[in-house]
């Protein structure tokens, strides 16, 4: 422990919401728990809208968010953004940036945060030390990428209604992954231009969308929560399917 | 060696393409190398335009790319098809399947190829072996996920033309490094169906976006070859920074 003075103490490890996600992929030992608990130990604080890590930013190291929302992202030279991903609690930021030499996008905290710093070579060291951890990693890392493919398909191949409504279901089964959300909503503390970002739309398109996914009670987006009105209808029109998202228990056992 | 009858003998070690590709992340010694090649040894030839793994299978081994191309696509229900990157010698196919419990998406061969077979137990015994191996393959996933991102900008807000220019000049780099091409030009068997179904564009948009970049001199494609007409003048249209690719020698020696 070489850091942390005057911070929050850590959750018991089986609580840590990185531990929870990797957990349904594999059973971790108690001392693969240790590991990666001992991953969590540089606990920083961010505010909300300041970027962490800045594209083309090199030797940083990753982070683990345990609280709060960031969205990951690129601009473009004539200053459009494109959103990649949001990251929820339980979700590394910068992962690959460990291995690439430097960050490929940004970073920015959409609420304040709380995450673990990870320099690359405590992650390098966590992975020689227990493989089935390294493993969980490269799984959650998988994961990630598989969503990246979806958001692909969603502006390449999707309306804007459908796109909205898989963008939405999506972000429900994380949170629920990570005992924040149910089959009923969540709260999000997304805005409209957070949404067009990353759906490639405008936000005047955006307040159009969730109007009309609202006025066919299908699901509502106001005062920062989610609510799924008739999930089981959102989930046909968005031809959603979460085996994606690889949540249905411990593979490795 | 379990397989293999009848099939071409392995081509020596460190000239493979993973071995190679994975060269510029990792030095890799000659125990690691072994591993590598061991992990070759089931070698299978597949002809173009005949799914390697289907969309939702479950599984399947991952293989290694060592001749030929492929693509890597999700078809939508209204049968609509979005490629997510192109394969080329030295690259993973399905690596993310072997850790997700089903296929997120399909690959089909555009050339005839052969692959090495590689179970999961495998590569999760390969990883218990070497680390280091491990963290290649860790960087190497990572790496296709950084383009993967860079798809997602390139259709999220770029131009057809510079969409199209970027393509080819990734597609360039990549090639590089595994020894198929230079900062002359490649060889490259896709079809304009490829590019628009890459690109999301059209056959026909293809074509126009094709001709007005020759026709100023910048890149012709044409009879399967791509030629830098005017390389500098590209990257800059372009806005093409390979770093993302992560290309410059190794980092792990």
């Amino acid at each position: 422990m070489d850091c942390c003075l005057g911070e929050t103490p850590l959750k018991p490890i089986e609580k840590s919401p990185l531990a929870r996600k990797l957990s349904s992929f594999v059973a971790l030992s108690t001392n693969e728990l240790e590991v990666l608990h001992h991953l969590h130990r540089r606990r920083r604080s961010f505010v909300a809208g300041r970027d962490l890590v800045q594209q083309g930013q090199s030797e940083q190291a990753a982070y683990i968010l345990s609280e709060g929302w960031v969205c990951s992202y690129k601009l473009q030279p004539d200053g459009s953004r494109q959103i990649i991903d949001f990251q929820i609690p339980g979700d590394f930021l910068g992962l690959r940036s460990v291995l690439l030499r430097t960050s490929d996008h940004s970073f920015e905290p959409v609420t304040d945060i709380q995450a673990a710093e990870v320099p690359s070579d405590d992650l390098l060291a966590a992975f020689a030390q227990t493989t089935r951890l390294a493993t969980a990693i490269l799984w959650a890392a998988s994961r990630d990428e598989a969503m990246v493919v979806e958001h692909l398909v969603n502006l390449g191949r999707r309306d804007a209604d459908v796109r909205m409504a898989h963008f939405l279901l999506e972000l429900g089964s994380r949170l629920a992954l990570v005992g924040m959300g149910s089959q009923t909503g969540y709260d999000c503390p997304l805005t409209q231009y957070h949404l067009a970002d990353a759906l490639g739309l405008s936000a005047v398109h955006v307040n159009r969308v969730l109007r009309q996914l609202r006025e066919n009670g299908l699901v509502t987006f106001r005062n920062g929560k989610v609510i799924f009105d008739d999930r089981d209808r959102l989930v046909k029109i968005a031809e959603f399917d979460p085996e994606y998202l690889d949540q249905t228990g411990p593979l490795l056992t």
